[in-house]
């Protein structure tokens, strides 16, 4: 039930159409999908202009191109995550609009022009190159949203004054990301160069006791320095939409 | 080095009574120290108004007796955090001025008037009962911090209208903090509810497998709503400190 | 919003005394408590004659004498679990008619009768003396929620034919509760002699590799019984809850 | 020793062909096989107009083959869970009855009709589209034991209002299961939201920290909602063969 | 049902007041009780000479007491393990003829003659000081059940000389039983010494990654030698009766 | 250094041909190479008529077969376990001889007669079908060793009476090992029902919380049966072999 | 900014040419990239005729082609780890002078002389032949490093007496690898037997509780022998770059 | 046996006094022990002048006073590391030369001067004001043992510029010890910036996921800086010795 059913059925009590007893009926069984569809409006308001996010892995070639074909259909953009090779390319092929990131593992369809948010850029910083995958991902994913993005690659911990060389890009982002396997030092580092807010992402790069990005993880969460914030590992995706319910704030 | 001695130094060159090899050796043996003091005076300057921040946590009493004389001397603000009461008494006795919370475990001691700061409210969401030590210390950072908290306590999943009831308290504010034990999985529903950024503390409430607080971190790293960030377990104050750094971008 | 307002303010519309944008705008906010005390309704059914239950861990004294001061005045039961002797021994000072077991660490408050329930009893079996506090919660739990209660205590399965000299006990249960620790392999046995609903209880009763408990819930997770359920570890209030669940299905 | 050995032996003790002494001595020796044909009975019959159920996981195709030849020869329906595709395939060629449902990873082969049972429908329920097949191994599950099964699929807790919309499925149930992966909230939800036996399925649905199910599962075991219960991850027959023992009490 | 009662049925059978039918259907619910006390009686002949052993942990001072009061009041040996240092000075007050090993934390009492048994000695040995007290434990377990037992301590493998020097020892026992907390390294290379039953026992001796003799434990079960069988950590008493089950074989 | 050169070096010191220093710097450099010697013999002569065995894990194709052509050469057998079927197809192309066994991945070559030893029959019991593998490749290496072997398959504790129908097997068997996956139940039953050594082997046979074995083998650590051993996941050569250690005492 | 930009900045406040200001302006902003171009100095010196080292893993092979193509244009020697044989098989054909080592996984491209260095030659100690790989690895990178190595091969704790026939090599060792797997004791047996420098390098060599190597690493965290060091599990490189790191120290 | 007693027996056989069967007897016993006394001789020669150390740790205050008698009435230095305050307290009384350091918990017994090794300073760097513990029994074990230390004290990643400024300090030390806690991310730091052998040091400061020290050890052994070897939790003794080895070799 959106505003316009719920103004008819107000209408109709003051027309006396309906008793107050029907009106009560339907109201009492208000649907808790229209509270949602509420709720989704705030969402939808919110994500004018912004692409829709699907999800790709664990998701078949035929449920991908059925979801595409009817979100397409409404001319907005799209990014599709973790998408693999080869289902990108049969994707690739049905919409030839498509740009498909080999590294980052996304799929993005821009079918409208992406407007530009946020208070100011967001930095992002990978410490290695194998953490560029997932440094990645959250690069495109800010860009479809809007934001823009300065990276910073490979200044890990091991050759700090590769990233004292950088301090200014740090200085100047609105929100920076930190991506980092191994040991995830880096936002220790970063996070006491700063005050700006800070997402660290743990990647699954290393071997051996890194256990897939544990250790990057822990890392992060005992970070002596103040006010870190950490994301799930390899989740570049979800660093970034932080990243954007931050850099959103007052500037919309 | 400060930038006084800086300057001193630069207009002995001006003036001739200081020739460019011997500014030279001065400049390159320019002590990281001073970089780093430089460091430390956009943190002061970042700070003015705001607290000395002290880990009381492993401290002895006369470590910890010793420290804040000397920053009490300096007429600021301090903030003493997980600190035990029996610690927290004999400091009492000493600082008449201080006060201890004995839920947050934190003894404050104001000296001067806290400057408001912050671009809107910080929301602190408790679960349950025995999440509030951890929300309290949350609190009492983010208020000697300068910011304004909007408190909303004992809104669990598995009774989730209380936490609906609450939706305005959570849809004004700037940053939310949600802390939960247990299962975790309340900043996933607020997570879904609001664009706001998002800081979810999982709290060692519980038994069992709640492992000290694992199955919450596991809940909120894993959360279904995009943009959810996390700190260590029963870090009230790291995720005051993160919510600090989001609000006071753009404000200052 | 309860339904009287509700139809109060469409009287207003029907009325003319309320226009339609005015009621629009009131019920756009129609708050989500409302649904939800619809909820708590549901619940307040469900709960006639059933005690009022309060979880007495990382409550203080005070709060726990205040809360059940609350509640007692409404005349209903009171069951308070996992509390410690010593508090135990002040409340029941301040309420003489409480009864506190020692071993199952609960606190009962019996203040108008215990309405029975259940389709049949709740077999209640514990692997050995150890698990015994453990089945005692859940026993007294089910025995304040109206339930018959059978126990057998002391039959693990190195000595499976003690288990076997019950059987009938556990072929009459409407529900059988398994309590065990160690290795957890009781209600494995359990699950493939009887085709009742099966809740398996994982204890701390070990040490070194059982972890806590983690072994006994890893062996009841993994039962090569079919259809056996599992709750956290010690919680044998949860058990009961369970039990409660299913027990009063097609009885009430 | 069966019942028709054990008449003999009466009998020859009857006909003092057999002394007291050796009846006992034969007795004393009484096989527990015999006792075990005894509870084998029980079962068989419990297990009428129920299909024969086989794990295939770990059997090779011609195991399955000599396994479901002998099965179907007895004219019941046959369930076989976790069976890949390709053994499914040849298997299918074989017997041409047989349907593999290739989400579910199940093979039926129905000869005889299912007779309807239990007390009311079972409520499937999947957080999201990816822990669908888990929910469908419960669902066929269910169907092949004769259950009448309603599911809800995508009613993940970031998204609550989706799941309020199905309230009345959850409510006319007789039993709920709750299937869920990532952080595993969904059952804490429900469990808050109705009064129904409510079974939780973990699924290693999720990347990273999710640790194949484990931080699902940890989210059950911590529930906040009272009576909820737990199975293995992905195991959805475990979960339908524990609502089938809950929904059959007092209906047969 | 016992032998007589079963003598009197087929007595009754024998004189025609009981006929088959009425047999049998007393037979069909022979309790498996009946078959147990057999399976007990076994056991009690096994255990003729042998002492009664109680887990002295988890039972409180009173249970402990009355526990041991009816055993000892049967005439044979008792032992308790886990039992605290209070718990042990009220027994021996008590029973003035038990005696209490601090280390082992063992109460014996002795009133028959213990019967040696086993076809050599066992050996016990501990890697360092620190793992004594779980050797001391199997020790006094593998005296209380009659078997020779010879000590060798303080043989770690970075002093590996020192175990050599006692090969004599290791050589000539029936089964060796080894104790090693830290690294638990020691099974292996007596492991390679000797062609004897070897059980492993470690201990959680250590400190940081020894994780409460996981370490040890892992060391153990992942020995490199042929053939070494491991049991709980701290198990000194399991031990013990494992190399109690090996050495009866073929002596008894 | 063996006796005869030692027997020399004191010749050559009562002779005067080798004075005391000189004697002394031979002496200090005793190998220990030679004490290692003197081992290696003991090995030698424990190991006449058995196999030679070989971890055919992570050894490549080339390297096999070099070892084992070296070995053969000899004229004794050979066992190799854990060997793929790749690897093994072109071993029996090279060793006609040789045998390949699927289920237990084991290769034997028997070149002389397995002499029979050991005191009794080794009764090998697998919980379910899926445990095979690991129980085959006990019982193979068993028989190299010159053992009788008993096997028992299928008698997982969900169905108890199909065990106790065996229990003859297992009462007369000298040693029993015991393979289960899943909650690893097995052993603690069948340990209370025998006083014969009982060595329990987990599998990694299960899925999710069965963590490829873990599950079990903490089950059987934990196991409330006295007296009871384990060996690694799988590792049914090891228990093979503590086995053997057992059931050579005595014998020979 | 190097020294000579700075000396020209100190000419310009002399001359006149730059006001205090805008020479604090610049200096405020000196980049740390500078002290860092200066520790990068001080590697590249200690780096003189030293390999240029690549982590081959995660690369692609376009990627590892244009690195390797870069380096080798400056005609140094190029050292590739974790390489796999594909990758090696390509980069062979671009450049005929490499040599892979499938053992090792290692590429290596040796254009000028390797420099020796280091005060004695490093042992590097292999348990068993699957260690091999990852002792080869810490071979070639020693060799590489241009330090002299002694391999120690098959020398497990089980057969200790292989370890001491080769007691000299350990003994005259300037700093020793110990390389183990399974339990990983092999390290402290050589702790004990020797005074010099240990690494202890586990590797994942096992199966079950192995768990990929992590039985090892803990073994080797808490060896009984003091002073023991201990690198990532697998990690060869990281051994022999820590032996290089003491074995240069005083030599160079 | 020692060198003077097998002189004397060498002696025996050259006069005649001892015959060679006699000899060979004696010898062919030759303890492992004796060897083992070379073993110690060469330790004892490179002990000279160095404590004997004593883990206080699980030691009883007699235990220890007996220990410490006998070794101090040798004349020698003695070091007991993990000794707690109480047990301290007594042995002080006994010895008052003795010294106990609260905050390492160490007793020193200085008897005899301690003579000057090491080719040059040990740094012992620690994160945090809380590690200084661990760093302090590294430093008191290092001066024991003859060595000059040079503390670093509070340089955490957080505010690497103070670091830096001992950078000296890092780059004159032969071997460096890094002592961490939490994210224990500085020796990655430290590792960067020198080419000295380091030890890291993970410390149990931290709480929440630092899991007692887990989460630093972790980030020491996936550092991204090459060649950081690692020791246990806390062992600040360890990480002592293994400098002890490092600074003595090339120096004696």
């Amino acid at each position: 039930m959106n505003q316009r059913e719920l103004k008819n059925l107000l209408a109709a009590v003051q027309e006396g159409s309906l008793d107050i007893e029907g009106a009560l009926e339907r109201l009492r069984d208000l649907p808790f999908e229209d509270i949602g569809v509420a709720m989704i409006d705030h969402h939808r308001e919110l994500r004018h202009g912004a692409p829709e996010i699907i999800l790709g892995e664990r998701k078949s070639g035929p449920q991908l191109e059925a979801i595409i074909t009817t979100m397409a259909g409404r001319g907005g953009n799209i990014l599709v995550t973790r998408l693999d090779a080869e289902k990108a390319a049969a994707l690739c092929g049905l919409f030839p609009a498509a740009q498909y990131d080999s590294e980052a593992r996304t799929l993005t369809l821009i079918q409208e022009e992406i407007i530009p948010r946020g208070r100011g850029p967001v930095a992002v910083v990978a410490a290695g190159t194998s953490d560029i995958p997932v440094a990645r991902e959250a690069t495109i994913t800010l860009r479809m949203l809007g934001h823009q993005v300065d990276e910073v690659i490979d200044v890990g911990v091991a050759g700090i004054h590769r990233l004292f060389a950088r301090a200014q890009i740090l200085h100047r982002a609105a929100v920076v990301i930190v991506v980092a396997g191994m040991e995830g030092a880096l936002p220790s580092v970063v996070g006491g160069m700063i005050k700006t807010p800070l997402i660290a992402v743990p990647t699954s790069v290393g071997y051996g006791t890194s256990f897939g990005g544990v250790a990057a993880l822990l890392g992060m969460l005992n970070s002596c320095a103040s006010g870190i914030t950490v994301v799930n590992i390899d989740n570049g995706f979800g660093a970034a939409y932080a990243a954007h319910r931050i850099n959103i704030q007052g500037s919309e």
